[in-house]
């Protein structure tokens, strides 16, 4: 019998197939390997082709040069742009403003043939690290009130360039459904007076058939109302709404833990694409009691069609229960 | 600069790209062009390779043989089981039931290289009649809440067959999207004592300028806040909430309607796959005066990466004016 399950947080339905499961090898295979190119603009040696470094880490030379190993340059083809106004008007029944806002591509690597699963830990932790030092800068303007940092993986995760990197978007609204997980976080607040997030953990850690694995900063789980196979959040045990507020400590952790999980994954699913979002509260709002950053991991290994768009009613067919076995028991060198 | 709009029912906003607007020709094409197969189950002569029938239009021969024109036949592989009990359940903070539902196939012609662009406008709205079958003999069933019918034209919209056909998917609660819709078209009646769908209408024929076609039954238009270059709705004029309570001259337009976008959409974007949905009202609530049903239609031409999953925040690099008066423009035969 298939199971419907509900997300606790969003309220969203979910099926998983539990009679026919599919297991790695069931899924056909995109695996994301990268090609190299010439014509790279992130790639070192070409730092005239992107526009000026807004940050950098590199151990000597000057800046917009080589001898970085990770640099932050706006989008060459911004959704967004920093100058102006926002100009909120209406136009009849409709709402409308001005594009306001920032656009970013975090290079992670100098080596185009690179992955975040393949440079060092260290390497991984000066990602998040420059993600944090980017957001706690852009939050300075008010009128930016969500910073979304994430990543496409591979060509069919929506990826333009091979050469690996990241993206984060300043908006100057909190997306609807971000807000909606807020939302539903706080509902559960009000009611329990506890964290959901927290609350979950605490499940998780009694249940274990969901857990892939576990640090003293992190709980790697597969949830329980997963959407897609194999898809996997990061989430820290300690209660923190913001991201950009973790300590040095857990950043140099989660660099560990987000090349392990992608290194499990690359063994399991053969090098799939996937796209990786880190979820946390809006910059202006202070500390939240109700809300708990995480980041999901999602493997694109089925075709998203008609029925999902547009119902937000997804049909998984591996149950988490099962993907978080097997990615637990893939050993890592 | 970018434009952010705000889709009125629902609150999402959208980037809409007005600086390097993309034209149908800045598109990757994969299109949809059926190959044909000897072993395809949808075929007339393979009746016997799918479940039996549940609705056939056929004008001679009798039930499970050839002869038809159009079948309505269980998936083989369904997503939900029509047997049993929902029997809802705690697991610690989670929620679950049994995946009670149905799970059908409408296949639309008995030919295999046929699409609903090249069949009779007559044969389209069969389709169209079939859904209302259909929906009428599943909403008798009081545990069935929402009826979903969509169609994945091609295998990059998910399509896993090529035979033309549409699914139907009978399900136990309400999905989070389709209520969100409902809600945020309730606040709306809340403080305008008006259907929004039906303002919008209003708004659409005095401006002009996202209007696709139109009839006597029917507007076709890009939505103001389209979330995907080329999304076309096709809206009734007449405020009615449920489509299965369609009446037979409007089915019979639809017909001409639908396959009229789908020709236009074909010749403007070289046969792209899509994703079409029918939006209604859920089917054990009675008629609704802030609610109106609708298809969306969603060409396939970009690829949804991880900030459209993240976030419900989507970047549309064709604005909805351009995209009406490129497929206003296209002539047919």
């Amino acid at each position: 019998m298939p199971d419907l399950r509900k997300d606790p947080i969003t309220g969203r339905w979910v099926i998983i197939s539990t009679d026919r499961a599919r297991r790695p090898a069931d899924f056909t295979r995109e695996a994301v390997v990268a090609q190299g190119s010439r014509y790279c603009p992130f790639c070192a040696g070409h730092e005239s082709k992107t526009p000026p470094e807004v940050l950098a880490y590199r151990s000597s030379g000057g800046i917009n040069g080589e001898g970085w190993s990770l640099r932050v340059v706006p989008n060459k083809f911004p959704a967004l742009r920093v100058e102006g106004e926002l100009d909120r008007q209406g136009e009849g029944l409709y709402d409308h403003m001005n594009g306001v806002g920032a656009h970013e591509v975090i290079i992670e690597s100098p080596d185009h043939l690179a992955s975040l699963a393949t440079i060092s830990d260290k390497q991984v932790a000066d990602v998040f690290f420059a993600f944090r030092d980017r957001i706690l800068d852009l939050q300075k303007d008010p009128r930016l009130r969500y910073v979304l940092v994430f990543k496409n993986h591979g060509a069919a995760a929506g990826a333009s360039l091979e050469h690996p990197h990241s993206q984060l978007i300043a908006l100057p609204v909190v997306p609807k459904r971000v807000q909606e997980e807020l939302d539903g976080a706080m509902r559960y607040f009000q009611f329990r007076e506890r964290c959901i997030f927290c609350d979950i953990l605490q499940q998780e850690l009694l249940t274990q058939d969901r857990i892939i694995f576990e640090t003293d900063h992190f709980l790697v789980v597969a949830p329980y109302a997963s959407r897609f196979p194999f898809e996997t959040w990061i989430v820290p045990r300690k209660h923190h709404s913001h991201f950009a507020l973790a300590d040095a400590p857990t950043i140099h952790n989660l660099g560990w833990v987000m090349r392990t999980v992608l290194r499990k994954i690359d063994k399991a699913l053969e090098y799939p694409p996937y796209n990786a979002i880190i979820h946390t509260a809006p910059v202006q709002d202070a500390l939240l009691d109700h809300y708990h950053w995480h980041i999901e991991i999602i493997p694109k290994l089925t075709k998203v069609a008609g029925f999902e768009w547009g119902t937000g009613f997804y049909i998984n067919p591996t149950p988490p229960e099962e993907a978080a076995r097997f990615l637990r028991e893939i050993g890592l060198p």
